[in-house]
């Protein structure tokens, strides 16, 4: 059976206790599917992932990829790996069928996602990347370059990755200087560096391509002259037949973890023979480029959901199994020693974990939800669903990344010594986890994008969604006497988040975006501890339900487990929100006083 | 030059300005120094780091130790570090000056320790052991042991270990089941097994001497029933022969981190040929072992507190060198970007890393302080700087171990992507720093030896001394315009740690000690960052007099950026205990209640 890496039983809690799934399937988008469909697809994830996937994990991270020869090996799995996404349909899960997907909502195929992550996080960006650039081919590109590259990308025999950064524009996407030529033969000629590309080039498909930003010779400077091109690393000629793009491989990143995973740095048009195609309207590369962002966000925080999940069950599992010491009542050395799960401390850092990482997935889901809602209502309706899933993004990106560090470390501590070793996986879940507060946008961008962008966007009505959706699930707590304390001290919370909002916002008109924006990820911060505590309420709602309609006897510890934690989380996590505001709140603006000449010593 | 790791600017302020270091030379036992001596040994520890130890930082970690032919090979430099650590006198610096010590103060001795962990924490772990093994024998051994084995020791040929944890008795060392027989030949027959023993083999010594916790056969369970033994790899016969004391080594770990010292497991006496020599009372060996065990805390929160510092110098380096982004008021996207650190969400970042480091370091020197202290006085006063010590000692420990991996972490976040590539060593202190909660006992330990053992030691006295050490800075801030408001702010929180501690003791009445001790961690989390406010509060005063003495021109900005620092941590950090508190103070005791049947999913 092998080790747990995630809860089935969490997955379908929150899929169809929670989250109520199968309403999709009578929208006329998702009709074709019902409950039975996705248990099937939820099932077969799980398969690959224990039989594929898990087994590789220690191997690709000992056996990162190398360049040779001027071409990026992997591990030799990742080849039939990507046939094994490819045929179980898995690249194109939440694509429309006519155009070989499955048509899945992207609640179901974002659980997938999850479960692919948790096994291996490494083997589980190939496909991610391929349906990203994948999906904005199928979004803003021609029918031609549809019809050429979606079948291979969609077969998992062609990778496809996200190339913006460069070596000296990073978080300054607007600073990016490859460029791109016109010619009059429908193409254009890039030429430029682009580095920290995931899956860039690697010998387990036949083609890579490449979703590329370049600003077009000529056009203005920032972000309003840049456009989109697809960019392969072999380009398909008349005739069948495939010449080099000119694009190569400069060299590979040796990381801290996520080791499995070859990330690139690229050398495109060296030889001035590099083609690229435009893909949407010409400057309009950054708008195009951040609807594969957002879902790529999103797969950020699920990903780090997945990594500290698996380091939870793996502490969870040493901790039961684990004889060490004896309970402070129990005085006589002779006894056994007792499991490590017995002493309250190991149980606090256990529930630590078990509280980010089921919160973390709940408000992923969550936005996923929001995602298929927005897919399937109109007007109004649907611009709520978009609004909230636009608020919500950074924060589904954030909390999960940064959380995840503690929570993979407290899973470290659990097994004590041993967890610094190579072992057990717990290092290396720690090792893989760090990445996630940089890629797709640094935790200091998400909390920029929220604060300075999301909460102000159409007149502030994102954030006033958000309240109501909050207030929705402490009315329904405060109705059950064993919730009711809880949903006042998130009343009180969220009473303290908009006094700390109303607060920034006299900041921003008394002195400027630059100090409103100083703290700005702490804000996130805040409002990621009362995102996870409205969806660990909305959970212990639903587990509240279950056991009040009688649930089977063996669902019974699970439920009364899921309010442990929950009230855990209300307990020792929310109190953050304490000192967070007490921060925000002050007008000692510290970071903007601060010069370099502080820092001489 | 080479890269920064250490402010030597910042070392010297707390040596002189803030601990006065110079009055120790007052004392009989400390008067053959002075403040030239104390810096040119700090000036040599420097150079010794530069020219020897930060050079080979990367190597160690690349090329971890291996275990050949029963032999474990460590980096070929550590052969000539050995030999420089002995001829600088480096190892045995605090020790007398009659058994070939330099005797240092115990504050001077643990600036070198810093200086060398920050340049390479692997490299700095060797003398220190070796050190500390010997520090043993010359405490509690014979004359017949101190005379064999302290000067090869001292001299960095044979190297010292503690050799206390196996494979079933980590934290719980009353479980240790090595076994020593007694012979009536002057040594014991020692059998069994230790694990996690760092420096238990290399080939950069020619010999290594455990300091061994057994049970001698008979001897009662439990931690009564342990003796401390020198057992040698290889045992001294007449005539200057050497012959093997059958002690094997049975593996060499693969860790995260600290990969340039070998952590070994040792097989002892496989061949009824192993020899140990008491060393202190028989049955006393654990009270003789925490001697060494709170040097080696200490020691472990200087280092941690070392790999912060040089994790933040590397992060400041880069950031004032970094070109990305604009301001926020600048909108043309053709001026040149700016250096990172003008960012005010990275200076946050660097201050968050430099509040931790300097502040940790100062709280570690203080513990050192009193240790001198209690060295140069008698009675009551000699008592009141043991009890603090005593006190702080698990703070001291725990803080920088806890928070050095948010701040190295930080510290690759100030990177970007570059620092989670091994291109750049953030990446590596990150892995290094994780090792601190762990080693020399985890963090939960600290937390019962803090709040079940040292609050309530002597009737509280030391806690009580604590609150005087603290109000005492709080007076003399309060007199000051520019720091009372944050005198104010740590009375408070000194106010609010009065009222947990009451209340956990009024708990332990009503609930007993498993139910006190529950989060036991959560409170010396509190009490960590109050000591560190404290320190801070210290170190604010401190800067506030000399720069009201008038203090040259080029040390303006220096101690303008410390009052900085301090404001960050007291705006900052010190919030943190309002959450801490309201944890602490209410009587949902999540983690009593919980049982693993919770954990069943």
């Amino acid at each position: 059976m092998g080790a747990k890496f995630i809860s089935e039983k969490n997955l379908n809690f929150l899929l169809y206790d929670i989250f109520d799934v199968e309403r999709l399937t009578r929208s006329e988008r998702y009709g074709q599917h019902n409950k039975k469909i996705f248990t099937m697809v939820v099932n077969a994830a799980v398969t690959l992932a224990r039989s594929k996937l898990y087994p590789i994990l220690d191997e690709m991270d000992k056996n990162g990829p190398a360049l040779v020869d001027g071409k990026v090996k992997v591990h030799p799995q990742v080849r039939s790996l990507m046939a094994a996404y490819g045929e179980g349909g898995w690249i194109g899960s939440s694509f429309p069928e006519d155009h070989d997907g499955e048509g899945l909502p992207t609640i179901v195929a974002n659980a997938c996602r999850f479960i692919f992550a948790a096994a291996n996080y490494s083997a589980s960006v190939f496909p991610e990347l391929t349906a990203g650039a994948a999906e904005l081919i199928l979004t803003f590109g021609s029918k031609e370059l549809i019809d050429t590259y979606l079948p291979p990308m969609l077969a998992g025999r062609w990778q496809g990755t996200m190339a913006l950064t460069e070596p000296h524009a990073g978080s300054s996407l607007s600073d990016i200087t490859t460029t791109a030529f016109p010619t009059d033969k429908g193409f254009y000629a890039i030429k430029g560096q682009k580095t920290f590309i995931s899956a860039g080039d690697h010998d387990g498909v036949d083609n890579v391509v490449h979703l590329m930003l370049a600003r077009i010779e000529g056009e203005p400077a920032g972000s309003k002259g840049i456009s989109l091109f697809v960019v392969p690393k072999l380009r398909p000629e008349t005739g069948g037949k495939f010449v080099s793009n000119d694009v190569v491989v400069a060299g590979v990143y040796h990381k801290l973890g996520y080791r499995g995973a070859p990330i690139t740095e690229l050398s495109i048009g060296e030889k001035n023979d590099c083609r690229g195609f435009l893909v949407g309207e010409k400057n309009r590369g950054l708008a195009c480029m951040f609807q594969m962002m957002n879902e790529a966000r999103l797969g950020v925080g699920l990903g780090a959901t997945a990594i500290a999940t698996a380091a939870y069950y793996a502490a969870l599992d040493y901790a039961m199994e684990r004889p060490q010491g004896r309970r402070l009542s129990e005085k006589n050395p002779a006894t056994p020693q007792v499991p490590i799960i017995e002493h309250p401390d190991v149980k606090r850092m256990l529930l630590f974990q078990r509280a980010i990482v089921e919160g973390s997935l709940s408000l992923c889901l969550q936005c996923c939800l929001y995602t298929d809602l927005a897919k399937t209502t109109q007007g109004d309706e649907q611009q709520r669903n978009l609004l909230l899933l636009d608020l919500l993004t950074p924060i589904a990106k954030s909390y999960p990344s940064e959380m995840g560090i503690l929570s993979t470390s407290q899973a470290i501590q659990c097994f004590g010594g041993y967890g610094y070793c190579e072992d057990f996986p717990v290092e290396q879940y720690f090792r893989d986890s760090r990445i996630h507060p940089i890629h797709e946008g640094t935790t200091g961008m998400q909390g920029m994008d929220l604060l300075g962008r999301k909460m102000v966007m159409n007149n502030g009505r994102a954030a006033m969604l958000f309240v109501e959706e909050v207030n929705k699930a402490i009315a329904k707590a405060t109705a059950v006497p064993e919730t009711a304390t809880y949903a006042g001290l998130l009343a009180q919370a969220l009473e303290r988040l908009q006094q700390v909002t109303a607060h920034l916002f006299g900041v921003a008109g008394e002195k400027g975006p630059e100090t409103f924006l100083a703290d700005a990820t702490l804000f996130l911060e805040m409002t990621g501890i009362i995102a996870i505590a409205w969806q660990w309420l909305v959970q212990a709602n639903g587990a509240h339900e279950a056991i009040e309609k009688g649930c089977r006897p063996k669902d019974l510890a699970f439920y009364q487990g899921k309010l442990l934690t929950f009230r855990y989380f209300f307990r020792y996590e929310l109190p953050k929100t304490l000192g967070l505001s007490q921060r925000l709140m002050d007008k000692d603006f510290i970071t903007m006083e601060a010069t370099r000449e502080h820092f001489n010593d």
